[in-house]
């Protein structure tokens, strides 16, 4: 931990959902990599913004069976850690959960709350249904899924769209975006130019897709994205790992990628001259 | 003319240009097409948001061989004209010119200042080269042009970028967006798009005026485009013409418009939700 260091030792985590509250008083947080040492598992959970400093924090923690568990956001994580780490030793997660971290020590929860893993170089091995054994005994759905790079796909044809119009449309929130009917319609084309992209990497999105995330998301109400949060409180955003690699991507593999372009270049400028 | 005519009834019209100040005393303004009355040619500049206007204007300007010809922006006025008054009598132009109308009956001209004319049906007619000559006689520089619509699409390729991101991304200026690098990618990616969009429409345009528009941009300093005041100043914006009509004569061809259609939706957004 870094800033919430002194504050969780003292007061520990403290948990607010709709589904109860929960204060983890005695919660073990480090400030090095050393205090911990050599692990069986490693989650990952910075933002993909600050990679390059695992560079120095993963050693301390390697043995020779380690695995990395990365639930970041996006595309590129797990290529950053196969490069430096090994691939073999990596699995990737995603994170389908509406929280933000309002203050110091203090998450709160607004909605949702699953994980779902896969290997990295592979199909699901022992270890990959061992460790969602470990989340599930923990009280959280985990599902182990065979292709993880379809599932990374499936979560950006989400936030590509919603975290980005929130950026770029000047800060605003899910339910701004589809009470707006232009900013409704972007989202869609978005939702069906990254389901293409997808498609065209060898990932089989179906088209019906677009509807469901539109339907799950009006009961979000006005949800500001993370990603959102993080631009209006002049945070870093990880626009590289959810708009500027699948841009990439797609782009290099042949696919339509006008309207990704677009919003990438935005977002780019938001952050540029951002107060 | 409507709120100006009394303005220049009695002081005349005023253009201030850096070649030369002028001002026309004795202008003919009318409040009514009746007072003209039947006429040999009747130019048109009404704008584009206000054509249905034309359907009670024109009549009493016509007799047998009144030629029309419409100096409005973007696609679909010869269309609008040929559908309520006959396609024969149709001629198209452009101006290039940086002109601003800055109180009643003053124009600053900022630069420029040609007449590309055309027929709507085919090639050019001798009346074409009359009225070409006509415009000379008057101290116009005015070019045939053997195809009209080409010369149109040729436009739209600064029109649409320029006037588009200039209302897009805020209310700026074309020297602040090609100062900001991620605005001026978005502009050469528009102008690809628009050149490609031409093509598929059968109208040869070369890439190299991607090129061409950006050198021809860049002395034009912090120059706002007429749609750009219009947004500011709280008058129409003519959207279909410009951003509307190619945007959609473009997808019905099978053409790649993801930045069209996305310039598009934040233009009828912008208006829809400005103060």
């Amino acid at each position: 931990m870094r800033s919430d260091l002194d504050h969780v030792r003292r007061r520990g985590l403290r948990l607010h959902s709709k589904q109860g509250d929960c204060h983890l008083q005695g919660a073990s947080a480090y400030a090095t990599a050393e205090e911990i040492g050599p692990s069986d598992l490693v989650i990952i959970a910075l933002k993909a913004t600050s990679n390059e400093a695992l560079v120095e924090l993963i050693p301390p923690l390697l043995k020779e069976d380690t695995i990395l568990l990365t639930l970041q956001n996006g595309l590129g994580n797990e290529e950053f850690l196969a490069e430096h780490f090994g691939a073999e030793r990596v699995i990737g997660g995603l994170c389908f959960v509406c929280l933000n971290r309002t203050e110091p020590g203090v998450i709160r929860h607004l909605g949702a709350g699953t994980i779902s893993i896969g290997e990295f170089t592979g199909l699901p091995l022992p270890r990959t249904h061992e460790i969602a054994s470990e989340f599930k005994r923990s009280g959280v759905v985990c599902n182990v899924k065979p292709d993880l790079a379809r599932e990374r796909w499936k979560k950006l044809v989400w936030n590509i769209p919603f975290n980005g119009l929130a950026i770029a449309a000047g800060g605003i929130d899910v339910a701004e975006i589809l009470a707006d009917p232009d900013l409704e319609f972007l989202a869609r084309q978005l939702m069906r130019e990254v389901i293409s992209s997808a498609r065209q990497l060898g990932h089989e999105l179906p088209a019906s897709l677009v509807e469901d995330q539109v339907k799950a998301t009006h009961p979000m109400g006005p949800y500001k994205p993370s990603s959102l949060i993080d631009f209006l409180e002049g945070r870093e955003v990880e626009i590289e790992a959810i708009w500027g690699e699948p841009y990439r991507r797609a782009a290099n593999a042949g696919a339509e990628v006008g309207r990704l372009e677009y919003l990438y270049h935005e977002i780019r400028r938001a952050l540029r001259t951002r107060q």
